[in-house]
């Protein structure tokens, strides 16, 4: 199969309750492409600016990402500036900077169309509709989104909810979605919306998958240090999606697994400010790391 | 083994955001007995008034809780009223009528004393403490508590909780308790102060169980309608050492398999009102959930 990630690339500006970090490399398609590039070769489309760091696309390349799709604009690149709380959870935005994001119109390269899982990460939804719509017949349409889209951008949302078979959120969102508290419906109702399968974010509390005939739950990794809560989400579609690319079925044993190389390759990312992490971990780190998960769980 | 429950027996007045209900029956040893009662026969150390039902004795009767250790004072049943948010997690106190229980200090019955498992469910910890002491040498002390105590009787809580080997606590009282933000370095820092293992009950999130050697993660239930939150928290206790009370060592398997079976008795009782579902509730059901939560998990 052959998975692309649309979405942004970023500097951010990061605030935990123990440091500042400016100028750090970030963005959900950066996110999301390097947690899949440990089991496929995602195809990356996105803008950066002139300041994006060479060092950065250089660790794309090592990764084995096709950045035929990634454009390289005038300008500079997509700024967001965000500040966490004692609980990781919850954050707040603080300045965000849309510049060459403020123009991009992305054209599909050819060779993406044919793509059989397509992921829509965080950005605005007639963005993500207009780029849906680029595509040919993708087995798996995943999307993921925001608040902000979420109260201000609906009926747009809810248009590519419609196409979309797998919907990423945390559990704020979904509760804003479908105006329900309770968990458990609240997901059911997001499958009336469109997707076959609902993945529901619950940071330290791990992940819950639901789907018209699936109810399974997959924990966080025991994290004592959360260094830096950002791309945790995107890491989760990517460890996700990038599993799901690399098998052959979609079948409800693979999708269980899906779930949890995302919650795997969220713990990594979580462990350093940015994409640090990814910059050292191996596949064996990852592989390990699944089967402390089994662990976690068996009784 | 034999398990020893002591705690409240109680009238509890419940308002949920979507009924009130008044002349419940409720209390941690009431909740907490009766969840045991599917793996073992549990002793009850308590008091209830003159108003307290039959009805409710004839139940404890049917489910072989051994009752010597209930005392029947004159006066009126200890009285909790306490309203729940839209999030069934969080809860208020609105009353709390001592009644019987202002009191209340109980004479172990002679054969209660060798007892091998003792819970001291959320009662005054320098009751807990003088119930202890009661005790010859049992082999798990077992401990829940509340806010209230760890911000009004730190000291004499540290005192019982130094020598109780297994302590029941939401994440929100191991937060407080600890200082720590964090789950499992707040969990870490309870194995300090005495304990050799930790259940943090998370609500709808399930449960962390943590030792010296054990990290272990068990779900809740899937429930869509979560009808009242009240005693979740004991049955999840009485689950747990009910069935440690059935098997031989306390191994670490038997462990995580307790944890399973306190979070499988939890979801029974949150599906009705008061005590309700265990009026009906069969060994066959229990069985049937515990299954059911392997599947939940398995990848």
């Amino acid at each position: 199969m052959s998975l692309v990630v649309v979405g942004s690339l970023a500097f951010d500006t990061i605030e935990t309750p123990k440091e500042r970090k400016e100028g750090i490399v970030g963005g959900s398609c950066t996110y999301c492409a390097l947690a899949a590039s440990y089991f496929t070769s995602p195809k990356m489309v996105g803008v950066v600016g002139e300041d994006f760091p060479q060092e950065t696309i250089a660790l794309f390349k090592k990764r084995k990402i096709d950045l035929q799709g990634l454009e390289f604009a005038k300008g500079k690149s997509f700024h967001w500036e965000g500040r966490y709380g004692h609980d990781p959870n919850h954050r707040i935005t603080l300045k965000l900077e849309m510049n060459v994001f403020a123009d991009f119109k992305p054209k599909l390269p050819q060779a993406y169309k044919g793509s059989e899982i397509l992921f829509l990460a965080n950005i605005h939804p007639e963005l993500q509709e207009d780029i849906l719509n680029q595509f040919k017949n993708p087995k798996w349409v995943a999307m993921d989104t925001i608040n902000h889209w979420i109260k201000n951008n609906r009926e747009a949302l809810l248009r590519v909810l419609r196409r979309c078979n797998l919907f990423f959120c945390n559990d704020e969102e979904v509760k804003l979605l479908t105006k329900e508290i309770n968990l458990f419906k609240a997901g059911k109702k997001i499958l009336e919306m469109g997707p076959s399968l609902v993945a529901i974010k619950k940071g330290e509390h791990g992940a819950l998958i639901l789907g018209k005939e699936i109810v399974f739950g997959v924990l966080a990794h025991p994290c004592e240090d959360v260094i830096d809560p950002t791309g945790a989400g995107d890491s989760f579609a990517g460890g996700f999606l990038g599993y799901l690319d690399s098998v052959t079925e979609g079948s409800e044993k693979e999708l269980r697994r899906a779930a949890v190389y995302g919650s795997v390759m969220a713990s990594f990312s979580i462990e350093d400010f940015g994409i640090e992490r990814f910059k050292t971990l191996t596949r064996q780190e990852v592989k390990k790391r699944f089967v402390e998960f089994k662990k976690l769980v068996s009784f």
